[in-house]
């Protein structure tokens, strides 16, 4: 960690800084500047945090050097994870998982009947919101409990595994019992409370992308789920908010090989949030696999001019084959393969 | 609600969206364009969701015209709403209220001896973070349930009604019992279960914006709580994210007069997160009276280069003090008082 | 176009406002609501600014239907453009075209050496800036008419037209004589007066997209330049300036399928400046190949640890070579190939 | 300059690293680390450039210690620097400057008429678009050189200095001859070739924020003119482009306090573009004298429904009277006054 202070500083303020780092256990250097003086920290600095130090009225700027995660950083753990999700592997070199189904699940046979649609499709997960995340008080908030029954036995029928959203931790249980995957909406990706609770389950975690969190935060996140106990967090990217207008949101694909480079953990795309178009998410899928994305979240409706959530994003299920098809020759060409 | 339809829509397609409409109970229109058919909603829309329409594959376009809020809407509650809190009154042309106090309570002698120099120095109500919300897992938590206890003894001793975050619906009875305004954090201003748990509240919230909230997010979850309930929701502003790296947020005081015009709710500004480092807060500050706020939040601490939190963006008391003074002055130019 | 009323907007400013929209040619219709009034002009809008009509006090909202561009509007123009870059064909079912060189002319043998290099790994047209934006009075400028000719020299000596940034219009004649496209810069993209000069050059333009330009704002910048008589416009996504700080920019593919569908102009996507780390390029490049690009603008450079500009976002021949056969697998994948 | 190695580099490559700095006349000091490794350096390091290091595959990360930029610098220049214009000074303790007039000059009765208005409600110098830089090319692009004329007759006739956006380098002349103040606008704030020419002017400059500009790249276009040899530079804010709807754009205030702490140069706010509506210029025109502004640029029309350009963000002539009445109590409560 790098410390840069305001010319000027009294010795004494020095002084008392540099006996603060040493009695933390770390190393100082000292560099005299012609405009600032600087101290260079060498150890374990992840317990200090960068706004506490700038508080000193000496301190003009703080610098990290050492990335302020652990468990997640690829430096200490050099290996993929590979994460197991009811038995399909997601990560490393493993095929390419695609996770589809509806937004949200609005009865027992539209899961049924669009669960059978996308595994006849190819997709390896069946994804489908119980508990839906919803803007307005009057839109419809999902089937609740009975949602994620629908799921599950939806799922066994069509032998998939499910993965579908947890909002609140007193659904815990319900969903330590039923769902494989549990995933943590883009709007709950800093409700470190709601983490803490996952990271004590034994079930992998999906966790969404906020939607103006920097991968930096984002990895810190999937750090205090690690911290808590569960070491199988699989990133999902779902698009940024920008100025943009055309778009619902800016899918930011570098995320990818960044992720890949500073953590060992595995990435999923998700086109139909970050677009929010059903017209945009094939040419964004096939770019998310050419990136090198380790799996794909797709939103499959029926009828999506029915559908009670987000219609818009959706695919109807011969777009969703052709969808899977197309990805099958661009997973190919980067030498990888759809699950 | 405006509905933009493509060129060239079959008619059973547009006679099909318009029997739906109409059997939702609105008067519809139609007007042919050149390039685009419209449709015209008269009713009540606020059932309707944009992107539900749009995922009809005939719909270019869907626009609102009626705002989706109303339990918040000033259009049908033209009266300011004054909110009371343990006595103090916020809102309408109450004097402008100033709450203050440490990120985080740290022990029961800290928050007691900062709750007297804030008192002393003319706040109104004192805050204090018992639970705290923080990007790493390695940083200091918060003391819980106990610094809530310690926040409210304090509170009681200075003769200052308290103000702190409810980070989980687990908590709420804590809440209930011992805080005077309850705060939603901006992390959690889309955590939709919480906003429905503090809905059915008799507490006043306390509601911050979101990182990278539009108004009318914010706006739609102020409704969610009072959806639920609990008609005594004050916004506070706390900044957003944008590209800036010189201040942590970028502080947006235009949302003053626009809720003011379009909600009938109070609005404080917090401008020690909004900024990131107390030699901003006092411009900030003076800038936000002159604006129109109904109040302030201010951290302040007297040993901010000890803080456990966020002593960067922390007042000494005597700064604080002046702060105040400093404000009394821009109130009354604008025809306002500090409480 | 559809203009909102305030409710309670007096009979003869309604009137008036018809009359108005009248005048203009346009044939208006008038939804009365229970909140809101609402005018629906049909006609040629695109002279109509919607914030002019704004300045009413009456009015709450403007709202456009039709695109405020024609000349660039696929509606208008179904047919793909296609452009003629010294013989390179650009755009619609033409192959893939890579444009490559070093983000500065350093020197003639530095160019030419690099032009070689790029030629033999398979690029079509040659890149360097000779005028150079640099952010910093005291970086390297760029060498100049001395640069472009240096530039232009190396293309003729190894077979490849040349790409280069045009700063300003008191240039024009140096690139009508030595450019064969001719790139307006991020920075430039709303230089009107640049824009309208370009617009009467015979040489086709490369048009990079502002760093928080809305893809709307992108095409009315296009549109400029064809409105003052040149078609031949080609887009150039670089990335946009977001919160993120791991990356550069952020590269928003998305706008390919949205340009393709809005417009009939090629677009070529930058993946060195959208990300700004050598690391990123090829991930970057196959995705951009797999939404549909029409071709890439990469950095090269032989040693860009001694570049004069951008050399960390420059990649070494032999990766770049490894680029563009990657690039010919997800070209073939999509059903296309690399020129 | 602090310039972080990756673990594992090469010692011949720190070496050859470390001669490269020395033989630019710095002093170099490294700092071993456990994971990383650290060069400072001190000295001029304003002529080396982030990026240009970052090029060298071993370096992790760069971070500059001093600001790279000096004639701007508060650091190098203590005292505040007061801007003459047309016998106005701005800058410093300098009362408070409010420039005013229409977006577009339209006519010579018009800026006539409404130049007596504001110079009447006490504003003290006069602004007026001769140049319009106008998103779309089919929309009113001002009377240009004709305006500019009108502009300066009217501003003699009522007593006013004139202040008007240049837009392109080939009219600098007719900037020398005739404005008092010559603007640079946000989409210009970037164009370098302009920004030279401008230093070369004896005119002082009021040089516009862009729209993603950072408060850093913003300092570095003013260093562009002052090293040019134009020292007389005065910061303008007009917003920032962000996600939010609700307004045109969101006015950034913090500038104030950041630009008066690290620059000796004035700073200006303009309500009018920042927030994009009428309603919302008098709030944020008292926030901006409350923090400290050393003027405000108004946009005023007394038909603004009528107007050629930008209407929706204009005063009405008696609006504009109350907010400069309102301006001067707030001035007063900080300590100053209106010019």
């Amino acid at each position: 960690m790098i410390i840069t202070l305001k010319k000027g500083a009294p010795k004494q303020e020095i002084e008392k800084l540099h006996r603060h780092f040493e009695d933390k256990g770390l190393k100082v250097s000292l560099i005299y500047g012609d405009n600032f003086d600087v101290f260079g920290l060498v150890g374990d600095t992840s317990r200090l945090y960068d706004r506490d130090i700038l508080a000193n009225e000496w301190v003009a700027n703080v610098q990290r050097v050492s990335a302020p995660y652990k468990l997640a950083n690829r430096m200490f753990h050099p290996e993929d994870t590979i994460v197991d999700v009811g038995g399909v592997k997601i990560g490393g070199t493993s095929p390419i998982v695609i996770m589809a189904g509806p937004c949200a699940v609005e009865s027992k046979e539209q899961i049924l009947r669009i669960g059978q649609e996308v595994k006849d499709a190819g997709a390896s997960l069946l994804r489908g919101g119980a508990y839906k995340p919803r803007t307005s008080p009057y839109s419809f908030q999902g089937m609740g409990y009975e949602g994620l029954l629908a799921l599950k036995e939806a799922g066994n029928a069509v032998g998939l595994p499910i993965v579908s959203e947890l909002m609140s931790a007193d659904k815990i249980d319900e969903f330590a019992e039923n769902a494989d995957l549990v995933q943590i909406g883009a709007r709950n990706m800093q409700n470190f409370d709601l983490l803490k609770a996952v990271g004590h389950m034994k079930k992998p975690v999906l966790l969404k992308r906020g939607m103006s969190a920097t991968i930096e935060d984002w990895i810190m996140s999937a750090e205090y789920i690690m911290a808590n106990g569960n070491p199988n967090v699989i990133f999902c990217e779902r698009g940024i908010r920008t100025f943009e207008k055309y778009t619902r949101n800016t899918m930011d694909l570098a995320v990818i090989p960044i992720l890949k480079e500073r953590t060992h953990l595995p990435v999923v795309i998700d086109p139909s949030h970050a677009t929010g178009s059903w017209s945009l998410i094939e040419p964004m899928a096939l770019a998310a696999v050419a990136a090198g994305a380790d799996g794909l979240m797709i939103e499959v409706h029926d009828k999506p001019e029915e559908a009670l959530s987000d219609g818009a994003q959706s695919l109807k299920p011969e777009k969703f084959h052709t969808l899977i098809e197309d990805c099958r020759k661009v997973a190919a060409a980067v030498g990888r393969e759809i699950a």
